[in-house]
């Protein structure tokens, strides 16, 4: 799809941050005219869905800034640098939940905002969790609670919308998916 | 959950593009210490599925210069200054596939990347399509190509990551849901 590409003419640097960093590049479209496209740059993410030994999913209450809103999530978080995805995943999970997990599979992994942003997110499915007694602590500007849903009350704060981002909204038809096929 | 708000201590500007803008606000943490949180402010987007009557989903090919990648996505626009994101969804659908749709059902609001963005995309299905002879077309700096695919070709698009963003993951797992609870 050659004859939709861009090709950038220039690219300047705006801001460089502890999270993101944003960049202007004027590019040559395909109709041979130029524009300006606004670029965030994203370390990327993994978040996971921990499922506990009687079907419930942990998720977190958490403030976001952001949004200026408190909004119920699964666990998530950022990659550090050279961070393998499901090693960040296993971290993420402990971190935030107390939890550690036997099982960990991939199941999808997705960009947030293809139109300003190049953040991608990875996402787990965790089973076999186990409170892990001396667990990993969270960040020193994060703070959340831990909360367990069965997936009608997930489907429930979806309707409230507590739950009210994309990567949760995925992980909870995931489940009314799985749980429609086992039927 | 007040326990888990951040105060706003100071925000800074740093950036307003065409698109987006770029703050960093400084806050007070729950346990009274301060941090910074960056923060990209976004005018917020639909997207939409839209449904042909003989049951394939339309979709576009677009270059997305964030990702410096093609990939398949639902239609989907930022809104303007003042529009209802349904008048918005109806005007994207037309932009960039030349449809009009008869029916627009809501399903879901979220955002896309509550870590550091404000952005948030209203998904709406769109059925009783109808090729409008003369549709508006695209902005200025938009080029995308339109397909229609079977359920099943999505399913592949996203094994094959050419289909690779949130809301349109979200788009194909909504239609593979319907069809498993109406089997």
């Amino acid at each position: 799809m050659s004859q939709l590409e861009e090709k950038t003419l220039h690219s300047e640097k705006i801001f460089s941050g502890r999270v993101i960093s944003l960049q202007v590049d004027e590019v040559k479209l395909p109709n041979g005219r130029t524009s300006t496209r606004e670029i965030v740059k994203h370390p990327g993410a993994v978040a996971v869905i921990p499922i506990t030994s009687d079907g419930k999913i942990v998720m977190v209450e958490q403030y976001r800034k952001a949004l200026e809103k408190t909004i119920v999530e699964i666990p998530a978080g950022k990659l550090e640098k050279g961070e393998e995805p499901a090693s960040c995943a296993r971290r993420e999970l402990e971190e935030e939940t107390g939890y550690e997990c036997k099982h960990l599979e991939w199941l999808i992994s997705f960009y947030t905002s293809p139109g300003f942003a190049d953040e991608m997110v990875h996402l787990y499915i965790a089973t076999g969790l186990q409170k892990k007694e001396h667990a990993a602590s969270l960040d020193e500007d994060e703070f959340v609670h831990v909360i367990e849903l069965e997936l009608d009350e997930a489907e429930q704060c979806i309707h409230d919308q507590r739950i009210f981002d994309a990567k949760t909204a995925y992980a909870v038809q995931y489940l009314q998916l799985k749980a429609s096929v086992q039927k």
